[in-house]
């Protein structure tokens, strides 16, 4: 083995509840892609009552948390991203009072809000247009919508070098990351 | 009625043998939702031996015509989205040569590079990792990504007035646009 290296081979992995769930679904590489991110979420009972997680949603959400762009999540990664999972469904379920399974447009400005993204009429309206069923959200588009939010605000900001809410891009640059999620 | 007005109320539909089947989905207000279109879409045997689209490919086939942001397409609109759907359906045809119905990364790149977008190997990879299954692109897939490249193209280009490749956006206007597509 060479100096420093581990001659025992991989780290035992962390004693966590979560590991089982995981590393059955991930395999020998113990990174998942979008289809075994679906089965984890699925398996783990995360959706409860709500409709599983479509494919397109599990997508973007390894794009969200894919430092590497590998297109795979490896455990770290899948615990940070069941804590804001975590986060985003209580909010959904507290401003979901008639517990009808979907949020309206003055809901779906709450919840945006309260998560600190800072959007204006017209862009909860053009978020409303591309993500409601009858006028309603429901829980996938929901994080769907949210996973996207997120992942454009970062990069927004990555390029927001003197935080004025204004940013300078490239075409090739602004298409790689709008189409990514 | 009004100086200038037409006494005789709506004008006909013009003799269009696309008019009978948009006007029967369309009904009294002669415009489309996301739902009617993909129902017009299959109907009119567009997709053909391919899946019909999802309702998410057909939002967003909305929002590429729809410029009085109303989420509905009016008949001179899906006639100009069965023109642009028609062009993508042959490009992807005429890539598919095995006929398996989906196209691999070279062939996506040949495709978006045939409809004029100018796109890196990053942005190509970007666009492969977020749309293929099993490292194939599907028809229905080519056609939603397509739709993005250009909504977003369009809105760029609208705010890169010196066409250098570079415009400076506002936040709140870059997710208006981002997140309607």
């Amino acid at each position: 083995a060479p100096m420093g290296g581990n001659p025992y081979g991989t780290p035992a992995p962390p004693a966590d509840p979560m590991w089982a769930g995981f590393s059955a679904v991930a395999g020998a590489d113990q990174k998942i892609d979008a289809v075994e991110l679906c089965k984890c979420l699925t398996q783990s009972g995360f959706t409860g009552s709500y409709k599983p997680f479509t494919q397109e949603t599990c997508k973007i959400m390894i794009v969200l948390l894919d430092r590497n762009k590998t297109g795979k999540m490896d455990f770290p990664e899948y615990k940070e991203l069941w804590v804001v999972l975590g986060k985003w469904k209580q909010t959904f379920e507290s401003l979901d009072k008639d517990r009808s399974g979907s949020l309206d447009e003055q809901e779906l400005k709450s919840a945006v809000a309260s998560f600190g993204f800072t959007l204006s009429p017209t862009a909860i309206a053009a978020v409303m247009q591309r993500y409601n069923t009858n006028g309603k959200i429901y829980f996938d588009d929901f994080i769907a919508l949210t996973t996207r939010i997120r992942s454009l605000s970062n990069y927004f900001m990555s390029r927001d070098t003197n935080r004025q809410g204004i940013a300078t891009l490239g075409y090739d640059d602004f298409m790689s990351h709008a189409m990514s999620c």
